[in-house]
């Protein structure tokens, strides 16, 4: 059996907190406390207020050219600004939706520049943090630091898809888990080999948590239980398909 | 806190078997009981066992049309005709791929037809539910008779993404809930009206449940206990992105 349960009322998060010490005190008030076993899961929101990764967009001067796509894209020239030196490339533009592939090589939309939960009346963005693989490693190394357990970190991100409606939260950093199982080589109950062999299981544990989290409540951050996880160094680079292999970019 | 657990154990299914019933009698038998705010997830492939939605291969007539893009998608020219049958437009076809729109709306690989799975040394294949709104209604309708519980079901399947590595579990057919959560108008914790407004919650249950489900073990459905669903007549058609807002097809 899996259990998923939400840590609640972590304070407003600024750049500096230690959230790895967040999230032990904030359990440990609660009556709760990190098993071997555990999985965390935190929303990249405070992750990216940790870690300073706010922009305020009245100080971002637009570039001629992101100002020709704010246009093109009816979106302010200046977040437009940010979302470009936040891109790789652009992979579409239309109908005033911006999509890109960030510098990690996530497709998503806007580069996961995100106007809102930023702080009262301000006119500031969050971005991705620059590394979420280290920033996951940071906030895991943390956690073991100060309760002796080593329990892998998932930060994770909502996106939207092609071909299907609504957002869904995916694994953006990794730390101290597989990202994919891979079934390669194992037989379905008739010994046949099994076709579909590799799961995204560090997405479905994103989604897993996103169910507790609730994007309008203070949730960011949830505990997966008893899910049978495979040890290693961890990123979530595994997830990224390569332009070569993707038939949809 | 949200739990999940599998239910395993659930022998092998055949054209005519009571889903409803089969999984009722095999909670009972592991001492369990479905109780009021669960949600039941169920494999596809047991749902298209019971309803005898299996082609054998070896009867199948390859079209010329099928043979065609059999040598293309280097496939056998008869599972070629089974998934164009099953498909209402060819979305990508490239290195022995082939994507599809299935008739209900689902972009897949290969309409999702399935060669694993289907009996000893066969050449069967199965085929997604027809409707698989109605097999979910059906079995949940089933389950309320039998237990006095109305309880939601979603129908799965595992397909791979654009953009990223590996398969997750998505929503195929829902009975009994909204498949999207609409935070539309609630407002983020400063104050901000939320802009990530629609969360694909059907899609993240199906994520969740695959995590006991594991596809190699011989347990096709899952409860989650603790969810907080929205109560609705319930289609995966909400969750079907029309083409004409898809970027992607």
């Amino acid at each position: 059996m899996i259990e998923i349960f939400p840590i609640a009322g972590i304070p407003d998060v600024v750049k500096g907190d230690n959230l790895g010490k967040l999230i032990v005190s904030k359990l440990a008030a609660t009556g709760k406390e990190i098993r071997k076993g555990d999985i965390i899961v935190i929303a990249q929101k405070i992750v990216s207020k940790a870690e300073g990764r706010i922009v305020t967009l009245s100080r971002v001067k637009p570039s001629k050219f992101a100002s020709e796509i704010s246009r093109l894209s009816e979106k302010d020239p200046r977040q437009v600004e940010v979302i470009l030196r936040e891109s790789a490339k652009i992979v579409r533009m239309k109908d005033g939706h911006l999509i890109t592939e960030t510098k990690h090589g996530f497709v998503c939309a806007n580069s996961g520049v995100d106007m809102s939960n930023v702080g009262k009346g301000s006119d500031n963005a969050t971005l991705l943090p620059a590394d979420p693989d280290k920033s996951a490693a940071t906030i895991r190394s943390e956690i073991t630091k100060l309760t002796g357990v080593d329990a892998p970190v998932i930060i994770t991100d909502t996106f939207g898809r092609a071909w299907r409606l609504g957002h869904v939260n995916f694994a953006i950093g990794i730390s101290g888990m597989k990202a994919i199982r891979d079934y390669r080589g194992t037989r379905d109950m008739y010994r046949h080999v099994l076709r579909v062999t590799e799961m995204a299981v560090a997405d479905e544990l994103a989604s897993a948590a996103e169910l507790v989290m609730n994007k309008a409540d203070r949730v960011p951050v949830a505990i997966v239980r008893g899910y049978p996880y495979r040890r290693a160094l961890g990123t979530a680079k595994e997830l990224v398909r390569p332009e070569e292999i993707d038939l949809f970019r």
